[in-house]
């Protein structure tokens, strides 16, 4: 087998632990001088390779790349760019064949979520038509959890474990306030379409009265009435009410909560936010006086609380993915394969990338209860194993101690991108 | 020296360490029985003195006890009232000092901000103006490290440390996506009057160009149009723009940002949000994708990643009350000395109630630098010890073990208050 280099990228929304998948696929490469050459990360994503701007990774120490094992976001920057079909677009497709060309690179590793699965799927159809032969292995990266087949996705336990403790630790402040002070608490957290980040919250939830008491899913159109109704109870019942709404939250006519035209003093259309109009919702109908945060990147950036169980997973996906294409593998993604729940048992699977390109997973329906307004046990017993564990950064003058990167580009050999 | 009992109580917002200042106080009281009999802790602050709701700290374990160090939020319950002048409402005196009589109740010991250490203060007058001798000592607490004198306040230290790392965390999230997504991130923090909250943020900055690039304060009227040729230079600079905003900021004629009057889609004033507020601004002149964050309650309540230094203070704040008082000490308020900035050593002093009562500390103008957008090296010399070293609390399921207490109420020897 001839030395062929490696073009890893990130690609999408960033995580707390996908530079822990790049770690597992530059420190699996390393591993095999005989067959793979140098990692080219691409800066920016798919982007790095259409404008021939490649990271080489080789210039980066051990230690350097062991430290994007505990490092959030994406080190080498990513995208959000999607290639187009090869009859929409077959410049980009030509450029990418060129630059793979001019630096010899025969594996593509392209990490990220549903869409970019599609593009690793895309590329690696390649071979075939356009007669240039890469190997080509997705590594799996998403808060939303959406992909389908794998039981989870690397970035989602981190951000669920974010949510739950973040959850009870803001409970317990309410709690503590509640007789003359705030009785409402809204979170609200990431998921447009799946309602997986909310769901974690219950995590939180121990006993009979534990925040949160209201988890307003994506998956469940929202019912006013009975949504004031079950804050009212919760209010009178507990002294207070913990609310965690996912931002992808739906009125009954299938519009974004988020959208109903909140405006400005100037009267600007504000974007964003779901728990302000939650608040309003509650203060309007209820008059409790109300708090909410809106967690947004801080969320899925959170590291320092990251999932020692999501870590692990993250580095082993991007392990696998240089394994599988050494064994000459190609065109799949590695998976998380459940053997049990608990004790959590788990292995390394694979599935061909055309069946999670562009798939989305949703909740079950079993996952939700009958309210609508809480997850079920099979959901808890589902999600429990993926937040376990702790994996905290080193620190150093009280903050993390996250890796910095030379991030130095290789020679370009070709002529801009004209595309 | 006769036996008497305590009544702790704590006030106002809750922080991520008054609880350890807890634990300190009823430990320390604990290891002198034959001076101190009970400690009853006010359900709800005052209130539990005014309604003769006390909780039996002696219900609870040692273990529980230790718990309280690495728990956030008010275990008792704290309250937002502030009792009036004697003159004003003298019968609230008169029910506490009924109250104290019928549970032997000699020492007072009140942990809360400015505002409480007023009610300290009034607390222990009540010896001399209605004939009741009690010992009165004020344990320091507030995020808004706003307290005159004491070097800075428990709670301030781990609310700083959250703000650092979640900037450090999102702004490395924000620089991996700018390239195609979002430009400019906006962490809106606590700090209504005083800066010192969003100041902390600076801490995350190690080399030129890293996040936070802009710091807005509640001391710095905000100046729009040099405001936006900043985050634009650095838009233009560094690809993207983190700023982290004060929820006091104010505009050049003296009104809260956030009071501006944006409405929801019914025509409704929606109360709080100065993120929204900048990111609008941000987006009308420049165009840039945004995207906000309002960490909220998460901020104070973080006990996951307190500052160890914050933790030990708190701790031993609560411990010193209560050899203050045991050594015939009155009417004063345990403070942190700062011996030196590098290494940090600080010891506990002691101030007299009535020059801490209603005075708040705002940041000096030697820490705000000439642009009003960033702090100096002076700001950030006293802040970086404060944020010094990690305090874990322990898991359990992937989740932080918080203690629960029994909170078993003593039994009431008195009527109803009137009051």
């Amino acid at each position: 087998m001839s030395v062929k280099n490696a073009f890893y990228a990130q690609s999408g929304g960033v995580t707390a632990v996908i530079n822990a998948s790049a770690c597992g696929v530059i420190e699996a490469a390393r591993e095999h001088p005989d067959q793979i050459g140098t990692v080219y990360a691409g800066k920016n994503g798919i982007l790095g390779a259409l404008h021939e701007t490649l990271i080489d990774t080789n210039a980066e120490s051990a230690e350097t790349i062991r430290a994007l094992r505990h490092t959030p976001a994406g080190a080498f920057g990513s995208a959000r760019y999607k290639l187009k079909g090869l009859e929409e677009n077959r410049a980009e497709y030509e450029r990418l064949i060129e630059v793979f060309k001019a630096h010899d690179i025969g594996y593509f590793f392209y990490n990220g979520g549903g869409d970019s699965q599609d593009t690793a799927h895309k590329v690696s159809q390649l071979g075939q038509a356009l007669g240039y032969p890469i190997t080509c292995i997705g590594v799996p990266k998403t808060v939303d959890n959406d992909l389908p087949i794998t039981d989870t996705c690397p970035g989602f336990g981190s951000v669920a474990k974010y949510v739950a403790v973040s959850t009870r630790e803001a409970g317990l402040d309410v709690a503590s306030m509640a007789e003359t002070s705030t009785k409402v608490f809204i979170l609200e957290t990431m998921g447009r379409h799946a309602g997986w980040i909310a769901a974690a919250s219950a995590l939180a939830s121990e006993q009979a009265g534990d925040p949160p008491h209201v988890i307003l899913l994506p998956e469940v159109p929202l019912d006013e009435a009975r949504f004031l109704a079950r804050v009212q109870q919760s209010v009178e019942n507990n002294g207070y009410c913990v609310v965690v709404v996912s931002e992808g939250v739906r009125t009954q006519d299938g519009q974004f909560l988020a959208d109903q035209g909140t405006r400005d003093a100037f009267g600007h259309m504000q974007l964003g936010g779901v728990a302000p109009s939650i608040a309003a919702m509650i203060k309007n109908a209820l008059g409790y006086k109300y708090h909410y945060a809106i967690a947004d990147y801080l969320q899925r950036a959170a590291r320092h609380i990251a999932s020692a169980t999501d870590v692990e997973q993250a580095y082993a996906l991007g392990r696998a993915a240089v394994e599988f294409a050494l064994a000459g593998k190609n065109a799949i993604m590695p998976t998380i394969v459940r053997e049990s729940d608990e004790p959590y048992r788990w292995h390394i699977g694979e599935v061909p990338l055309e069946q999670v390109a562009n798939v989305e997973a949703k909740m079950p329906a079993s996952f939700i209860d009958e309210s609508g307004f809480f997850v079920t046990e099979a959901c808890l017993r589902y999600l429990r194993p993926l937040i376990a564990g702790e994996d905290y950064p080193p620190f150093r003058n009280g903050l993390p101690d996250y890796a910095r990167l030379k991030a130095q580009l290789v020679e370009k050999r070709l002529p801009p991108f004209a595309g």
